[in-house]
């Protein structure tokens, strides 16, 4: 028996048997089946930037010679070069991203090729790539919130004096600002990149180093690795770090949330732009036509936008799923995490873009605002808290404002319709000054408090979500 | 202003602007974020299908003519063949599978291409692509379902008498026979193949005709319709039938089932194939190696069946999550149904041929199974049933079997080791019959009535299912 | 060693060990943790059901004798009493409904009682427990749904002629009568009951026989104990027998989209009863007040209804998650089943219920609905076939009337509003009988066809429906 | 008209009509559908000290007097008293915790009590009272995952020498400590709690003063009550704040990943005590026995904590669901957030409280984990690493291994049973020094570095999670 098994390569032999232990193929169905190439070559660059990484440690600690990583590091660059020119051939015989770039790598370089799985195992790598590669998309979301909170602010600046009816249950409620109800989104879209933050934290930890399952005999220095990664930390426990995808949930929660608010949003973007509410126009790129009804002039971007917030619950639901009840360490069932996760990333990310255009070009029509905050009876909370300011218990007052509401919808009128005279009918305390309170901005501009309606408090908080954006 | 709008045709200015009422194009990233075409390509045979349904129906009632059905009728057909041979453009500016066909047709016969969506709306012809499309999924799933259970029938009857303890609890509950163990499986496919039958009757209904929304002014004759594209019945209402995706969810639905019994046996292989447990091993070609450990054979594919699991779960979650809360009738969500009906279908049908042959290849080891039936005491219920035979309260003779099986444990001993003394000990009515019970043979031979696990019962069950797969 | 070891009944000792083999008590925690009695004692009724029949088929083989069937009769019917008039004490110290009503009957009526678990388990009772249980809801829903159909199909023949807007994307798209759209729903719910009753098929077959996973050494007669109970079959595999719990995964999926059917529904009723939209009224006794604002009516029913489908969509993840990767045969994971199970039936049961109540109390305001389908050339489409039915081709047709309406948006006004002559300035074909096509009753009388919104295709299936009811 | 609405105070007549603007009652169906009383009724002590913060704040802004503050106080303090001792009475009637305890105060203290509810509505008290009881359950949480990781460190040090095979795929992989093993799940369950810290300070946050939904136009001091109450921060956005559910699902989410964990750890308390494994036995206050075979007993513990995975990741599901598509601000969905949410704390609080018992009551058997190690060539990457480090490159040593491994499977012994001549027939280079590698204790030991299974690095980590633990 020789020294050199050529014959039982485990790059060429896939179409053969896995490994000289094998007596049989896996058939073509099978490979398909179980090859993740198809989707996990996006990571290639992250692939690439750790195994550099894990060659320069090697190098460092003696465990491969300067000139093999020299010739790793010639490798790499050319086929990363191949691979963003469209050349490199992916195979499906070679399963995933790591063996295809491997197996190009040792056609490239010849040993050093081989040498440079020293030390580590598919299991710590793809762990590795998945980071890099979340890492990334975490940044590049949290950027797009803040670019949309800041369209949001800009956008509530802009109409921090435009009243609209502020809704409960569909019912108008109290007068409220347009500004105001825009920056309740800039509240949500700011703990959604919170949460991104605090799930960027824990996937910033780097796996690399515990091989299969337990780590390795070799004398490895994960520390290095992690800085020349930029991670903050290295993973403390072999088994968890292969096995853990606690980070990939984390972030399609996150996810979720956003998708949740996107559809919030949306659903409002819908309705107000329906005919019987009018409130707003959207820019006639985000909409499309009929192929049957020639006058439509559809919301499709909100609509597809609150439509992709099942599909993003569902990859969470599909997570958590394939980890329940997974002993350890590592199973196959965890090559099952990359695709919802990627499309997870996509969709928040094209969404938020899309988004942030969108919000740009929403026509704010303030008269139909204002003309619907005059129905219902907005500022009859105000007409309570003025009889409380005159020593009425409040629920006393709050039936009082009640029989006159009634009294109204009788008569066809508003509060702001009765006379004097009228309004002392239902309570004697009340005075002139009563009609202050009974107009839409005087309901608006009285909550003025933090967290309040007032196109003073509305301004503040635009200006504060502006800078915060514009220093980021 | 002419009435040839030929500046404004709604094919070739989707780049440009919707339609006439339309002022601005949409921008890519919306025409991307929008358009389903990369997706619902794969209806285009279906789409044929119900557009020459539909043009055959307009020439009987009147509503086109002969020579218009002829031209769309050949249009179509090179149009199928140009798809076919690879040859078809499909274009993302034209949106949609139905626009991308609909304007190729209109270029190869001109104007009886134009005349083909009289009467229909997009709507109600995603409808119908769909339903044709899942009809022949479904069918397919049978076809599968029905051919996994002959194997596992079959198999069963291979190992009738071959005896492994069944556990509950993961803990040796009492003997069964291997066959017995492999046909609860087939009861549960045969389950999900009942449910899918089921989904059937409500997939194949015909929403064509309902147009956008509300109908059509057209004389149209759907009955006609329904019978060339062999549905059961027509949709009975338009609205409904525009935004119905019930057939969907509950296809969805019953996939999940399907995986959730697909994850259990693979819970069982993998866990039959630890060495530690060592029932079975499975044919190299579903499993892989390691990249470090070289004496790995790993049971890749049940392990990623398993896994898949979460995905299907996910996908009906996403549906549902799409359909809460849509008002009446069509809204753009809508067409996020697609993708994840499209990935469970593909996961079903390809985990399912996977498994049809995996299990061709199970390898049972049949001492290994013994020797485990032979520890924990398997037959302790047969010793209280012997006892309760010979008039000791079904409680009371649960106890003396548990003093019994508390005294073999200290010594270290099966129950079947006992002498005749030792057990009359613990009750005086034993007699030397009971060593008959306390045998593996004689616990499961006893288990014969209908669902019982002993070897005569499996046999007639076995070939039961046999017998029904041969005639389907 | 004695052979009544009354010291180690296993029912007093539940508070000191498990059984004989047991040398400590489980802990006050742990029986309230793995407890289920607090909430399976719903299912006492069909428990004491099951066992009856189950001891009427003992004593026919000769398994026990006529004097113990008696007093097991005569037992049980006790405990029943004792259950109705609240005297019964349940016990945690006894786990589960079982065992508290065997204990009971044992106290009752001495040996027999103790004779009554001969030849089945727990785990095949609880089984045969929760499908009695859930085949008299699914009885309930389903009547509860004919009902609502009913009510549904009574005010659309009402309303068979009021007409309003037709949406798509919220956006005015033709109009339709009431009775069409309220139709649309009654559909849903058809299909609901449909699904309801394929579902009963597979929970109505008897796992009793199953015993703990194997079947009974005793000579049992499922067939007989399948006939006294009502069930249609019996499960023919007795390890899947004791572990399915396909049937309520089947169950919550059916129940599922039943509430995703209502929240469709409560969407409307909400968007309706907004003072923007305005078209119908709820009676009060469904609406709620405000603390803070007097004036308030809030449409709380449909908006709780709403919000219930989430708690049904995630009985059912838990469901499918509970069952995910669980080995044959009985795991205690299956006592999970419960609770999500009891709420998804109690949750559809008074769902249901208050709807029937509800679209009683449906005041509908006609002509608000009627204003509204003035607006937004809801007949565009009827002017587009028109064109069509003159030889213009469909494309074409659709773009002159895209120009009509944007002329019309230009100038404030509709297209009926615009004369003949203006008309033939889009196209010369146009006559004057043209303005029958373009009145809301001309257009909704058009769409005759089966599916259609006609008001007289409204009263063919209004009846329909009422008659199917009726005669159910 | 009299301004004394005794006859409509809100209170009483909730069994008549909701306000003075309602002409009909709610039906007892609907009183009990939209009743949250008997399920909120477990927030009253914060919703009593949320009051209290909201009197004082009241009082210290002069809206109301120092006698009113006096009287609210000590109506409270009985109130809480009579709540306590199981004396205060519920009325469905009265709907909520919220209308309850204001009903009884206002019997205690008269018009004090109807000042209370000034400048706030239930809709800001709720959100409060939620956020405090989370808060708490959040601590609680803290506390018990400090706990579980110190009891896992503390098995972990005394097993940091415990061989038992790591697995991948179920398959024997490499040689682990138990230790190190036991640390995997201290690292996830770290994880664990620093995701409710991270949740904590987004619930910290002070909603009160978002009034209905646009704030109050009385003089409030939010930062007042936030400091009295232990709030970080307040709410910026008074829509946002009562309609805000994002840290109900940020804890849901939380909590799916804790029941993910010990789901996992279960699987493998399972089989690790399943007789074909052997690892460990559970105290028996963890088990129950079987009602039909006296020899089980069975993991029920871990087994129904496995199961109980699934209601959480509902429950989450259900919140999602739940907030999908909500328009602004309150709509009556959201009372649906509560139940689930109870239920999610309840079932973490249970889980992790029994764990930690359990975890102390595992009896390790080191003996069989020992002699499971020494199957299945775990020390095979031990011989690969050997050979590399004497110059093979990495992917050549891993097929040598291999056809060694291939060759010991044909002859039925291990790698470490062959001499080293036959060793030296698969390569040149090994030495005798081959066989310190080829032992447990030797492969175990070489991975020292950071997260290795070494037992020298399993008590370093161990220490650190015990003072940590310690110090908290």
């Amino acid at each position: 028996m020789s020294n050199t098994p050529s014959a039982h390569n485990q790059f060429d032999n896939k179409s053969q048997a896995w490994s000289a232990r094998f007596s049989e193929p896996v058939s073509d169905l099978v490979k398909r089946y179980t090859a993740s190439v198809n989707f996990d070559q996006r990571m290639a660059a992250f692939d690439i930037q750790g195994s550099l990484a894990h060659a320069d440690m090697l190098a460092a600690v003696g465990v491969i010679s300067a000139a093999d990583l020299a010739d790793i590091q010639r490798g790499m660059a050319q086929i990363l070069e191949e691979i963003r020119a469209g050349g490199f051939v992916w195979s499906l015989d070679l399963e995933d991203v790591h063996l295809n770039i491997e197996k190009r790598l040792v056609e490239l370089i010849g040993d050093a090729g081989k040498r440079l799985h020293t030390g580590r195992s598919r299991n710590d790598q793809v762990a590795t790539d998945i980071r890099l590669w979340l890492r990334h998309e975490i940044d590049l979301a949290i950027e797009l919130l803040g670019q949309l909170r800041h369209r949001l602010a800009a956008l509530a600046l802009e109409h921090a004096d435009t009243i609209l009816p502020g809704f409960t249950h569909l019912q108008v409620a109290q007068p409220v600002t347009f500004g105001h109800h825009l920056l309740a989104y800039a509240e949500m879209f700011g703990r959604d990149a919170e949460r991104l933050a605090d799930c960027r934290r824990r996937t910033n930890r780097l796996p690399l180093g515990a091989a299969a399952l337990a780590g390795t005999s070799y004398p490895i220095d994960r520390e290095r690795v992690a800085r020349s990664l930029g991670f903050d930390e290295v993973c403390r426990n072999s088994l968890d770090a292969v096995s853990d995808r606690d980070f990939a949930i984390e972030f399609c929660a996150a996810a979720a949330l956003i998708m949740t608010h996107i559809s919030r949003l949306s659903e409002e973007l819908v309705l107000w732009m329906s005919p019987r509410v009018g409130f707003i126009d959207l820019a006639d790129r985000f909409c499309t036509g009929s192929s049957i009804m020639p006058q439509k002039k559809n919301p499709d971007v909100p609509e597809l936008a609150r439509g992709k917030t099942g599909r993003v619950h569902g990859h969470l639901v599909a997570l958590l799923t394939l980890m329940k009840g997974q002993p350890l360490a590592y199973n196959k069932d965890n090559q099952e995490d990359k695709e919802g996760l990627f499309d997870t990333a996509d969709t928040i990310r094209d969404t938020l873009t899309i988004f942030v255009d969108m919000i740009g070009g929403v026509r704010v029509k303030a008269d139909a605002m204002r003309a619907a905050a005059l129905q219902g009876y907005a500022t009859a909370t105000d007409l309570a808290d003025y009889l409380v300011k005159r020593g009425v218990p409040f629920r006393d007052a709050h039936e009082t404002v009640a029989l006159a509401v009634r009294s109204c919808e009788e008569r066809g009128c508003d509060l702001a319709d009765l006379s004097l005279d009228e309004l002392r009918g239902f309570h004697a305390d009340i005075q002139d000054d009563v009609f202050q309170v009974l107009t839409l901005e005087g309901s608006v501009a009285a909550r003025k408090h933090v967290g309040g309606t007032a196109p003073e408090r509305v301004r503040i908080e635009a200006r504060r979500i502006l800078d915060e954006a514009e220093q980021a």
